[in-house]
């Protein structure tokens, strides 16, 4: 989101005073020819299968993760040092590109009212990334949908496979807030409307189908992902898939268009592949790996980001994405800004106006302990210091002295405010560390057994002085095993918040434990979702929704969004 | 759908071997330039704000409807005839355009596979109009859901303006065939998960979003709709509208591009504009307005089709559709076919292959009733024998002949085996018709009685010989004029295999009459639906649904659609 500063313009009023050039222009650059496109309106494009195909053969660029300390209500602005850095990298003379995941409709319509970068570091047409975009999120939805319909339908034609319909564990879905929506009960109304049953709907981007859409090589892999989705179980428990039911082309088909990913450009013409978008804790918070991967092909640099902080963003795309694709990173961008620090050490949303460097300085614990995260992975890192018009210069000098007495290497970036300006020495400093050879680990091996990968994690990544496993987990972990699914890797579903499984707990928590209280196989998108509390899967709206300040005019120019 | 023939080619191998032109080259051929289109692709694309308000000056052609007899299991082709006349009046040197109504996902993921014309009279491409096509039912599902959830959170805020949660008339929907959510309970879970209500779901077609996009003229008149839906009654039973919320401008933001008409081509690459689908019972059943007014600035001639039997489609189109827009048809197109006719005249589906001339004149008074409908709007028709590979010439020859011996304008139509050239002789015809000025009058005023305009429609359209209303049914008609919707034309929700309300009767039923159960305001589509029995506005899946043979191969090619 952007930055709480002093600007005249709003993210919007920027984005639309900004002069795009035609998508072809920007694909032009990064050597792809207008019929390897397939436009949508002059702005928007996806990538078309011939374009994928022949850049199998080229050269992969170097990737550059940029990911951040555990969000505060004081904002972070990963997205928009993404952009920034992206724009910044073009500035200085390399050829990068940005791979972003795309807005969920939902929270736009809530609280959020846009999220594609923010100030001058945007992706851009903002209006239309946050409203429709190219219809992907529309066509997960609908084959999630369509996947209840047909499961329901199974059950009401005769339940040849003796589908429990108490133990349906797929969810429909939409794109949207709605806490109505939580816990219902379906198929009322008598034997021709169904059988009744209770469901939840969650929002689209929490979909198993969001999370195999952004892990899929390409067609035959998403078709292979989908026929593995477990939709249930039966009366004996045996799990039940889609291949099963016999859905798995019908549910490709809905998706061939969104499996495609989607080029546009930055306020400064850089071009972005905006793709995809899962949840960060039940899925692995990461744009899709097609995207990820023709970025790689189209630039020098590939700037991507992962949801949340580190404990759960960098963490998933190290050890799920990158491992799933093969993708090696050569360097990460650590996002710290003088307000999220300042409330890890202890400072109230109302304080952050004052300089505080006690605070400030008692917040770094929280940036430690990332840089140790993603030191135990191989991989050289630079902390990026988003700066927000209200921080001071004194404040800003405390962190740079922080960061130069504990030698991590460190850049501010004003690209909120001066676009890829603001961001030429965290590109220089981030390509200089990405000159190096990889030597990226991941934390785990596909063979530890389940419970020795969340223990790994609790311990590496979140600093946790012990993994307690509830005796549901730890019977779940038995049946994941005995169906063979030990061998996925692990996603934590933990509070973005802490680095504990407690959100109050900012900074740097010691002495705590992680409780893992339930597992989920999501043996679609190949990883065992492992809870260490409710998520929540389908947010609410706040009382005054953003959309009540949203319109369009006669121009059909957009209001409203931010 | 095609026909039921000898073909040796399904429709999608038909489309899949066609070599489509650019979507621009259509274009130019209308006078479109390139920069007015927003491309989705090489093939679709939607008509811009620009082009649109550039046409507002040019000259309106002439309109043509295509209606039917009452739909049987036989099967009509009025989709096909509409396409295959387009083509065919593009081929004896006029210039034709098309409007059709856009396919639903749900029954193409259910029973029909597809729906955009068949044979070599189809729209392309068949694939991506069947699926996502430009996104515009995902934008009205949005909308619509967008709504429930911004009703409930209302309500769970607070509830400012006392709305009673038992009377909420606003739906969710899904473009899905999908019975278990006919009847939910939705926000269960306690307090924080909102409050406990029924609900129900409709397919997105029976959204009033939908009817409003096809009547809107365009932003401001959508707004307008928008504003004056009745989402519920206060515990007092005072209607609540979307204005009253204040969710006018958000709802409209989200439907800024499904407002834009799209154009495709049909196999001969004919311009068609296919836009909306609005159900033909609870809604008015024909593609927007917007599309057909710039259907009508493109071409000197204008094909466009309405719902179901002339009953319920050309009735709407007429009395709703032609009335709300200013628009004035020049001649009507009554399809019918053999088999359909043998089934009105008592004929088993089992036994269509064997010749019955005495059923097929039996029949033929389903045919007359329709046609004296069309006579009593003071329009020019044509009898359209859409033939069937299946059809002897004798019986051809009897159907011609009843057609002269009644001075019924009649002509074969061979648009599904031929293409346009099957359909010459009906297109010469046609635009004979056509040359009259038009002496179009719609049934009923504005300020006629509710009660009025259902008896007119009822006696003049069925044939029938009385109107019964049920008590609520009158209750209901009061309240309605009480709150000032009285001057609203009426949309008849009726079974469409009958001219009456008993869908066993075809053929020409006498001395029967129809009753009125229930009336539904649909305020913001501008229109009060009188129901004469349970209308379903969620169908379900059969046993085994078309979503089973689907598939996509690895060059992205889509298998069983058809």
């Amino acid at each position: 989101m952007s930055a709480l500063g002093k600007k005249k313009l709003s993210d919007i009023e920027i984005a639309q005073n900004t002069v795009m050039e035609k998508i072809t222009e920007t694909a032009s650059r990064v050597g792809i020819r207008e019929d390897e496109l397939e436009l949508y309106g002059a702005y928007k494009a996806k990538l078309s299968e011939s374009l994928l195909s022949r850049l199998k053969k080229k050269k992969d660029g170097k990737l550059i993760l940029v990911t951040s300390i555990n969000p505060t209500p004081a904002g972070e602005g990963k997205s928009t040092v993404t952009a920034g850095l992206g724009q910044a990298l073009n500035r200085i003379g390399k050829s990068a590109v940005i791979a972003m995941r795309e807005p969920s409709l939902g929270p736009v319509m809530g609280l959020k009212g846009g999220a594609a970068g923010g100030g001058y570091s945007q992706v851009l047409p903002m209006e239309e990334i946050n409203l429709h975009f190219t219809g992907d999120l529309h066509a997960i939805t609908a084959a999630n949908n369509a996947l209840s319909a047909f499961i329901d339908n199974h059950i009401h034609q005769g339940n040849e496979l003796g589908l429990d319909p108490g133990r349906i564990v797929w969810k429909r879905a939409l794109d949207i807030n709605d806490r109505s929506l939580r816990n219902v009960v379906t198929g009322l109304g008598g034997p021709a409307n169904g059988h009744t049953r209770e469901d939840q709907f969650s929002i689209t981007a929490a979909s198993e189908i969001m999370a195999i859409l952004c892990l899929a090589e390409d067609m035959a892999d998403l078709k292979k992902r989908l026929s593995a989705i477990t939709v249930g179980y039966t009366y004996e428990k045996k799990p039940v898939t889609v291949e099963e039911l016999g859905y798995q082309g019908s549910l490709a088909l809905l998706l061939k268009d969104a499996m495609k990913p989607n080029l546009v450009q930055t306020i400064e013409h850089t071009p972005a592949l905006v793709h995809g978008g899962p949840f960060a804790n039940i899925a692995h918070g990461c744009n899709s790996l097609a995207a990820t991967k023709a970025a790689l092909k189209l630039g020098d640099y590939t700037v991507t980001e992962a949801g949340f902080g580190a404990d759960l963003g960098a963490e998933k795309f190290l050890n799920i994405k990158c491992t799933t694709g093969g993708l090696v990173p050569s360097a990460v961008v650590i996002v710290a800004t003088i307000r999220a620090l300042k409330m890890h050490g202890g400072a109230g949303l109302d304080d952050l106006g004052k300089p505080d460097a006690s605070a400030l300085l008692s917040g770094c614990s929280n940036l430690q302990k990332h840089i140790e995260t993603i030191r135990a992975f191989g991989l050289p890192y630079a902390v990026a210091i988003n700066r927000f018009s209200s921080d001071s210069e004194e404040e800003i000098q405390v962190l740079k002295e922080w960061c130069a007495e504990n030698s991590h290497p460190c850049a501010l970036a004003e690209v909120w405010e001066k676009g890829g300006e603001g961001g030429e020495e965290l590109a220089r400093l981030t390509a200089e560390l990405a000159e190096k050879p990889s030597a990226f680990t991941p934390l785990y091996k596909p063979e530890d057994p389940v419970k020795k990968k969340i223990e790994t994690i609790a311990a590496a990544v979140y600093g946790a002085a012990g993994t307690i496993f509830t005796s549901k987990a730890l019977k779940q972990i038995k049946e994941i095993e005995a169906n063979g699914w030990g061998e996925l890797p692990v996603c934590m579903a933990k509070t973005q918040y802490s680095l504990s499984d407690d959100p109050a707990r900012r900074g740097r928590p010691e002495d705590f434990t992680i409780t893992i209280r339930e597992l989920k196989p999501s043996t679609g998108a190949g990883f065992i979702v492992a809870l260490t509390g409710e998520v929540m899967t389908m947010p609410g709206l706040p009382k005054k929704p953003a959309a009540l300040n949203m319109d369009i005019d006669e121009a059909g120019r957009a209001k409203g969004l931010f």
